[in-house]
């Protein structure tokens, strides 16, 4: 989920090449499957369509295993066997939800968050909602770019089941909690949005799957001992990105997910949850400065002088906003094996 | 101002170790030397008071440099030299205040704006306080303590000064932009505080002055070309922390500078801004669970298997603060040169 600057040319249009593998899809093309194969494993038309957008959004902006084959993943996990409550708000005040998410998908509950979120920072100017008992909250930027479309400055920070190894302990206590800050801005909305690991569980999965060795240094066996195979880190763990400042991340996101009632589901201080924060900028500049300041912040960094062989200076989200702008055009490029299993759903 | 886990024994004893070179003080004897240095130096009862305590505390928390040599440097600062405005709220709302730091030192002016911040959280649940035009903020843990001590969790960025280069560019424009978030907590205050830069300015200033090279592949020279040399550092830039994931929490917090009003400042963007944001724990958690969801996380932390040869799992600010108990018993030791020019100022 990470989409920060980078140098060089388009990586996403190496994703984007037909072979025989491969099917090319219109994006309304592949929201129809996507809500096919929701419906038929058994959601409603409503959050069949919520989740599709977000799915397909994904797709747009690079994330190709963050997009249709995510359906997969949702059918075959545990949780999704289990009921499904309706989500509900659990304690409201003018400035602040908190919402069992009666084990839903993150998809529905956190959109449905942020738009309570979103009504209330529009009366009050500030808005902080919390979901816990859900799972997959899906990719953070989605639902910040919605908080920065309405004006506002969103912080998602989203505690998840553990993976992640403290600084010299031998056993996960922190989940890859993704810490997602999204900015409204004159040049449009930028979106800080990444993982507080030093990888992410599906990209471990991903290795596991082509049977490659993850790179050194980062994971660490049950037992504790460095290792590159990735079934044998699913098992132990993985080292959080950065180092100690680092760690103390991976820790404040996790301690942001208690806020959101994760230690409320289950019992458990590591379960999931997902904190919304929503703040109007007008708040300390009621002239309705920010978003030009942002603007010109933008223009500033992209105006820096490069090193030579640095093709151009990079805002966090641009390469995926941008890459999205010409998948609209020229469409998805999706594995036969994943389409064909959604519609064998 | 890094205060994260580790491994090891009490590195901080190494720092306190007496030589003919240095001076042991009770932590009185050294507030009241500070208070008559900043006094001298212009400073009114009150600030010098306020500056004071903290320099104090962070001598106690072992930063040895942050504490009573900061004086000397904001003595030589030029900033010093220009006129001082008092500190002014000029945008209020319920939940908010603007505070123009009137060219003020950040000690100052943000231990104001913690005050204004903890009172309105304290009447709504929830404050953000932006101070702009003001220097030096000083430690943000400081500051953080101060809300988490009254139950709150806070958040404070800072952007300052331009020293950190984006990725691929050869001129600097983000502050090292510390982050900090603290915690309430049943076992006490928990604190998260780092630079978003790979190293602090104080750090670069100490190498150039001890003659000592900067470690390899951080820096460059104001041509772009990498340097070890601190002095071609401080005029060239060196990178965030953490790669792309760290270069994108510099710009983040670079934005939420602007939401300080760090544009507002002398029309720049890249001017010094320091945000607050102050969240009551009930917003979310009205049956005031948070604390104690917070000491069993530290517990289930410091509870980790550890890997051969680590003595213990530290979570954020955990030794800064042993160190502090230590020292509140044992004395601050400083170099004698550092006394000599206070009582000389």
């Amino acid at each position: 989920m990470t989409a920060v600057a980078g140098s060089g040319a388009d990586e996403g249009a190496l994703l984007d090449a037909d072979t025989p593998d491969t099917v090319r899809m219109t994006p309304a093309a592949a929201g129809e499957l996507a809500v096919g194969a929701l419906k038929r494993i058994g959601y409603s038309d409503e959050d069949a369509q919520i989740i599709a957008d977000q799915l397909v959004d994904n797709a747009l902006c690079g994330y190709r295993f963050a997009s249709l084959p995510r359906i997969l993943a949702i059918a075959g996990n545990n949780k999704t066997r289990n009921e499904r409550r309706p989500i509900k708000i659990v304690h409201e005040t003018p400035l602040s939800a908190l919402i069992d998410g009666g084990n839903n998908l993150g998809y529905v509950s956190v959109y449905r968050a942020t738009e309570v979120a979103i009504n209330k920072a529009r009366e009050r100017g500030f808005a902080m909602v919390g979901v816990y008992d859900s799972y997959y909250s899906g990719r953070s930027a989605y639902f910040m770019e919605m908080i920065a479309k309405a004006g506002f400055v969103g912080i998602h920070a989203a505690s998840t089941r553990p993976h992640v190894l403290p600084v010299g302990g031998i056993k996960p206590i922190f989940g890859t909690n993704p810490l997602c800050i999204g900015f409204p801005s004159s040049k449009g909305p930028v979106i800080y949005d990444i993982g507080t690991a030093s990888i992410m569980v599906g990209e471990v999965q991903l290795f596991a799957h082509i049977g490659q060795e993850l790179p050194e240094g980062i994971a660490f066996d049950e037992h504790g001992n460095p290792t590159r195979d990735p079934n044998a880190a699913l098992r132990g763990g993985w080292v959080p990105f950065g180092g100690h400042k680092g760690y103390g991340l991976s820790f404040a996101v996790q301690a942001l997910g208690l806020l959101a009632g994760a230690g409320l589901a289950h019992s458990k201080v590591k379960d999931y949850g997902f904190l919304l924060l929503v703040i109007d900028p007008k708040l300390t500049l009621p002239g309705g400065e920010f978003p030009d300041h942002m603007g010109e912040l933008v223009d500033r960094i992209k105006a820096t002088p490069r090193r030579p062989g640095v093709d151009e200076i990079r805002v966090p989200s641009e390469r995926s906003f941008r890459e999205r702008e010409r998948r609209r055009v020229e469409g998805l490029v999706f594995d036969r094996k994943v389409v064909e299993s959604l519609e064998a759903l």
